[in-house]
């Protein structure tokens, strides 16, 4: 029997709330999403119920912080899903938040796997459309935000940049034009310090001037020709 | 006493679900909201409960078209707000819509009024919050997406558009600049009629090439000095 409730004005109430996470990181500049199995083989999103005194962003974080071991994690809400019969359980919205993480990110649970964010795999209940919200969401703002602090370290180079927004944006960006374009947005600055990328001299180390949401200078600017 | 509910698991359910609507509109390069008065003086958005059958788009066509007589207009999804004190009738999240209409939009509810979004009015609930939201959502993607095919007639004005646009943007174009830069985004094409605007040469009239969402062509181009 699906669930029910009843609310104190006798009018039907949702049954619960619910909240999920695509949590999203770039590893070897693929974008990858955090998947579970379930018991009839299909991938889930780490998610769980909410309670009357729980906020949405930190109910999920404490989902992230059980199910996977992430904690102070990039995290936004993407929408609402309330679809009636999204929930076989019964009449259970659920707010969609989306997490991005760095790539050395390992989950505690063993039933959680890194898979492609951009493949075909059998998703339960409406997760499939979560996760492809998600991608256009952070894809669609990837130049014209700070988005990506949460993909990458502190301090990275802009190759490893690169290839976080290569695989973000599925393409490839020349190196020279990528660092000039990423430096003009304005939402990057050196740290002053040098890490050894392979051979020849160190490679200059950047940072976001803020951790915090921030849209970049283009981000209104009209559209001229190119 | 605060509405609550349980469901048949036993656990506390929320109280019921809402919809808010941030309908907007710019009228005289004016950006406005839709607002009710409360009881106690203050504004809020129109809004409704769901019930269990419910789509929340489509409910929030139907709160629309009963309390303003608005139809058919430009919908998306804001974001889901819960905070456990939103509501004072319970624990009540909404999930809060983005709604754009043009200018002569009149609505049916005598209690309706146009404010201007931009306005230090006095707001129920959080639907501060909620008009905040619609106002960077609609101002963050003016100039990358379509989104202002709500805000104008089927067939407008180059000049009609632009005091839309600065509106929306709440700044001022240079004429010229605003024509070329909007045609360049590759959203709106000429319908290959003319209008007269005032004296002079009857002026040309473009329209949106789709009214769905759509994104122009600078969305994801890389941001470089200008």
């Amino acid at each position: 029997m699906p669930w029910t409730a009843t609310n104190t004005e006798g009018r039907p109430a949702p049954a619960a709330l619910a909240v999920d996470a695509v949590v999203l990181r770039v590893a070897d500049r693929r974008l990858e999403v955090l998947a579970l199995r379930t018991e009839d083989g299909r991938r889930a999103l780490p998610g769980g119920l909410l309670g009357p005194r729980d906020d949405p962003a930190e109910a999920v974080r404490r989902v992230l912080a059980e199910k996977t071991g992430l904690d102070g994690i990039y995290l936004e809400q993407l929408a609402a899903f309330a679809d009636p019969d999204r929930d076989p359980r019964g009449w259970i919205p659920s707010i969609a938040h989306l997490a991005l993480v760095p790539a050395d990110t390992t989950p505690r649970d063993p039933a959680a796997r890194w898979v492609t964010a951009r493949g075909r795999h059998r998703w339960a209940h409406d997760h499939r459309d979560m996760l492809a919200l998600a991608v256009d969401r952070v894809e669609g703002k990837l130049w014209w935000s700070n988005v990506a602090v949460g993909l990458l370290p502190a301090a990275f180079t802009l190759s490893q940049a690169r290839a976080v927004y290569e695989g973000v944006a599925d393409t490839g960006y020349d190196g020279a034009t990528f660092a000039r374009d990423l430096k003009a947005t304005g939402l990057v600055e050196p740290t002053g310090e040098r890490r050894s990328d392979g051979p020849g001299r160190p490679a200059a180390l950047y940072r976001f001037v803020t951790a915090a949401p921030a849209w970049g200078a283009g981000r209104r600017k009209r559209v001229s020709p190119a």
